[in-house]
């Protein structure tokens, strides 16, 4: 691999002048599996994705770096389409890490797309919108090849009661209800622009949400409750009481980590 | 979980005649997800299926079982129908013995169905074929959800390559070529009843095998040779060669075990 461009041996322009000093953004779109992860943020006690990239994109650039993404995600929870940048002073190219560090991750970890984006881009600032999908199986037995990535639910789940509740979330709307307990932003207004089921063959259902942001656990949260209305527990306007109460304590279980990708980061 | 019949306490018929004391014979079909496990075969090095199976079953029965398979699977090789049997004197049902192991096996093992069968019926001698199906992806980047499920194949794979020479190994006949080097068993005849090529959408192919039997890593050994026609490094005319020189050395690479399923044992 290409060597540091302070390095004086290799550095055709010891000076710093010019642009190949110049420092880049470097945008990384990454496909994850996160179910051997404490989700994405470095911690002390646990491995995180944040912790494997950053490790390799250091060993590429020659000194340590840090990532900065469009958002956490939790502990089990996967992407298709995380997106992430850093800054880079040095010679390789987009292209050049992508190879790189998809020959040194891990199999659970892919570098989609890697690009060279304007000083002004931030994965997280930037974000005009992001795209998460919750994946469900609705069958009488589990397919155990899928664990790690649906919900399993064996009771039978009526698509046109939960897509009454779907219905309702749309629009600007105060998600304080589907925030996870114990955590509060200080606006939690967000336009959600699509909130749709899909049914597949065998069982399989998939909620697609799409916003211009997301509460802690927010997916989870109303995936939890609509599949209560989808079970018959509870109606489309008791599921709109619990969105205008504004109460976490009113909405259902927080539905598991497994089932939920990011898919997309708009910007 | 019910007692063995042989505890005095519980035995209502402690004489041993009647037919709640006649030895039953089960019959399970199991799924599983064959990456944790060093294949099909209890072995002193490494976590077998049969092991975790027999241990649970042995949990429930109230002594030690032996359960005897269809055949082995190797290591990382899967199943979604592999049929075993256990000789039983007791009470519990096929049924029960289905509730109760699913409850305790690990979730990468399943008990798809449990019945009693005769006393004849053994789940190697008796079977008169098995399918195997090999999964493959062919795009330019892999899948990582579906790393441990698929050989991923970037060069483009032909088709009608490939349906070529699987439509010269249906028939009766001598797949020594196919038989792994330093394996060999008296007679290397089998009949291949359909052995075929599917393409699903998002380059998913799926080769389809069922024969009377299959020599030791016969499936790998043709899937390995046949995508080499695919990828156009043998004609049809080399592959028949291969199958008519009954030389393992002859035969492309093994194909790896992480893309074969054992589908269905037919009796």
């Amino acid at each position: 691999l290409a060597g540091d461009l302070f390095d004086p041996d290799t550095d055709p322009n010891p000076e710093g002048y010019g642009s190949a000093v110049d420092e880049k953004n470097i945008k990384l779109v990454l496909a994850y599996d996160g179910t051997r992860y404490h989700g994405w943020q470095r911690q002390v006690n646990g491995l995180s994705i944040q912790q494997v990239v950053e490790e390799k994109i250091a060993t590429m650039a020659g000194g340590p770096v840090r990532l900065h993404a469009s958002g956490r995600t939790d502990a089990g929870v996967h992407a298709l389409g995380q997106v992430c940048h850093f800054p880079y002073r040095g010679r390789l190219t987009p292209a050049e890490f992508r190879r790189g560090l998809n020959s040194m991750l891990p199999e659970d970890i892919f570098v989609v797309e890697a690009s060279s984006v304007s000083p002004e881009f931030h994965s997280r600032h930037s974000a005009k919108a992001k795209t998460y999908e919750y994946r469900i199986l609705n069958t009488t037995e589990p397919d155990i090849f899928l664990r790690h990535y649906v919900w399993h639910i064996s009771r039978p789940l009526d698509n046109g009661a939960i897509s009454q509740c779907l219905a309702r979330i749309t629009g600007r709307r105060n998600f304080s209800s589907f925030q996870s307990a114990g955590s509060s932003v200080s606006n939690p207004i967000r336009t959600m622009h699509r909130a749709e089921i899909q049914r597949g063959p065998g069982g399989a259902i998939r909620m697609i949400f799409e916003a211009d942001g997301f509460l802690r656990h927010m997916v989870r949260n109303i995936v939890g409750t609509v599949v209560e209305a989808g079970a018959g527990k509870i109606g489309p306007e008791a599921f709109s009481d619990i969105l205008d109460t504004c109460d976490r304590s009113a909405a259902g279980v927080k539905a598991p980590a497994c089932g939920l990708f990011l898919v997309k980061v708009t910007y």
